[in-house]
């Protein structure tokens, strides 16, 4: 099986597979627990806390651990209206129509709860720019919530740009960086940021655990979306997982050494060349600067869905994000890019990770060939 | 260090380690993705749905993943009561005052937003009587929720009893059964629940997750707390972790081979002969049907916080729950049943696992005698 979506999860990293086996086994105490063990696992915690606050350019005080960047999304979205609504106020939430499907289906719920919501339309390259956020700002926005990096495009947010405007109007930003994390610049100061999702899977990490950064969060009146037993701040609740956050750390750590913007943009270019040289018409979605690991292919001539059903046990390929996998509708990021119901069905995302050769993308080349009309 | 809080947490099973091992290795893809890989992932996880709800008596369709018994707690309670609110009613929750800490800062979360909430005073066990539910009930009343295992005290609530009370008072019940499930009876039936709370890491599994038991969830218009992109029924999303789902289900497979009634009163009985032996005076809370591998103890004439102080690199022991550790205010389940600050800070709460031998209840009891006026 050769496996090209790493968007939908990157493969594990052999650092933290390693150090799973070892924290599982040692680290099985609650690191709340006053004891020396819950002492240990509570040091492991902190270290993550600090590693992943520097990378971020952030202070510890800043980082919340969650089960990954769904969650947060929750947290974050919910945390700044909800208050609001209970309070019987009307706040309006900027968002954008190419969003993660969660952060609609957030964004949908609180709409039916009377809250705001105006859905920006990206570009044709599946941007949004930072006019069209000052044209849409008013009175009652409460909050901007935005996208890093798209999930089917690999399209880049200026959101740097997004948060100065943000700044200057005093409202705050929120980025979904699931998809940006390590892999292009995401320190929070140069973002402009005040709130942003972040998921350990999507570098190398276990699935279940994320985390959110909160500007001043100490200074901040956010409400948790899992009230607990006053663990992380009071901020979210639940016996902390030890082995999962010790582990984020360490793919935090060791994610550099496996993803280069060298290297994904070898295997980009050996993947156009082959399909070049091959004859088959391609078209590259989401434009020139996109996530160095990520490329959306419209394959007009080619036969998609007979390609899926003939590799399916050889390639791991990705029509859309693995979110709609299985669904029949066209993925609404694509349908918001005008792509009719053709054109979104002979589009591929095809991502990239460190366990990829030269040989894999030949393979995946020769698959697409076999498809094509010539 | 010999380990006593197995409340808190549960030392890993030896299989769930070995099968993390095999898991974190090779499903590194996402289960929804429609791919080989995504597929082999979503398998496992549906087995792991399977195996749950046989041993709750309950259907496949009726089990929904979240990252523990704290998130299920807040999916659950919240999810019955926030869309009331929201409506413009006036819910009424009754639930007790020994439960864990976060249904105690779900339900304040609740009351401030104007929920009405019942907290159900315990006897001298920690138990909380039918006669009280029923006496509680209102025109209003939206849901009951009490634990069926208390985490201090080992104390079982009449479950049973009171779910007769709630079907018959067409109220549902939840049970937070973190505690309970797999070491005492947990039937949903014969509980009488509609819904039901479980955490992995309390039976040997991985922390980072645990499960929702929900009655006919299809029938049901339970409002989500982590909106994602239609995973679980659309009840619960983030990336499904498959390795920790997988987990899971071999530690409720493998838990009955480590966790017995008879080793569990062993250790308990050898425990309090050794104490009586070296004359230490003692006091067991809880009552006489307790869960077997919990004992609070209220050593009189100890020393509690010289043993905490120098068994600190040697013994895992807790002092209430692990939630309240570190905190200076005596336990609010101790105070509930009206001990005082120096009775609560007296009070021990012991909690066996496998890994404990007749030797580290000889340990333990030499360090407690050593603390212990004569
Ligand atoms: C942009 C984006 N946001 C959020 C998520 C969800 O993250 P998680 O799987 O950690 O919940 C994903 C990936 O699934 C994503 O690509
Ligand atoms: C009764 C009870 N409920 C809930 C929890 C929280 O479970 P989790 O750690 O899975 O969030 C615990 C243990 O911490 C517990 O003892």
């Amino acid at each position: 099986m050769i496996y090209f979506d790493s968007l939908a999860s990157y493969p594990m990293l052999p650092e933290v597979r390693e150090d799973l086996q070892l924290t599982m086994q040692s680290h099985y105490a609650n690191p709340s627990a006053s004891h020396m063990l819950g002492e240990q696992g509570k040091e492991l915690i902190e270290d993550t806390r600090e590693v992943l606050a520097e990378s971020l350019g952030a202070f510890a005080s800043e980082i919340i651990f969650t089960s990954g960047a769904t969650e947060t999304n929750n947290l974050i979205i919910k945390g700044v209206i909800l208050p609001l609504l209970l309070k019987g106020k009307k706040p309006h939430l900027i968002t954008s129509a190419v969003e993660h499907k969660c952060i609609l289906s957030i964004s949908n719920y609180l709409e039916l709860l009377g809250c705001e919501v105006t859905y920006l339309n990206p570009n044709s390259k599946g941007e949004i720019k930072p006019a069209q956020v000052k044209s849409a700002l008013k009175e009652n926005t409460s909050l901007v919530s935005l996208m890093h990096v798209n999930n089917e495009l690999g399209t880049i947010n200026p959101i740097s740009e997004i948060g100065s405007i943000c700044t200057e109007a005093r409202i705050p930003l929120h980025t979904d960086a699931a998809q940006s994390y390590l892999k292009i610049q995401t320190d929070v100061d140069e973002l402009n940021v005040d709130f942003m999702s972040i998921s350990a899977h999507k570098i190398g990490g276990p699935k279940g655990v994320g985390a959110a950064y909160i500007r001043d969060l100490k200074d901040l009146d956010i409400s948790p979306l899992v009230h607990g037993a006053g663990q992380e701040f009071g901020v979210r609740g639940g016996t902390l997982p030890t082995p999962l956050i010790a582990a984020f750390g360490t793919a935090i750590g060791a994610f550099r050494n496996y993803y280069t913007l060298e290297r994904n943009i070898e295997l980009k270019e050996k993947l156009l060349t082959g399909l070049k040289r091959l004859g088959v018409r391609y078209r590259v979605n989401g434009g020139a600067e996109t996530l160095p690991s990520c490329i959306s292919l419209t394959l007009a001539s080619s036969n998609i869905e007979g390609l899926l059903r003939g590799s399916h046990q050889s390639l791991a390929l990705s029509q859309g994000s693995a979110c709609s996998a299985g669904s029949i509708e066209p993925s609404h990021v694509l349908t918001s890019l005008h792509f009719n119901r053709e054109e979104a069905s002979k589009t591929l995302r095809i991502s990239f990770s460190h366990i990829n050769t030269a040989e894999d993308i030949q393979a995946l080349v020769n698959e697409i060939a076999k498809y094509t009309e010539s």
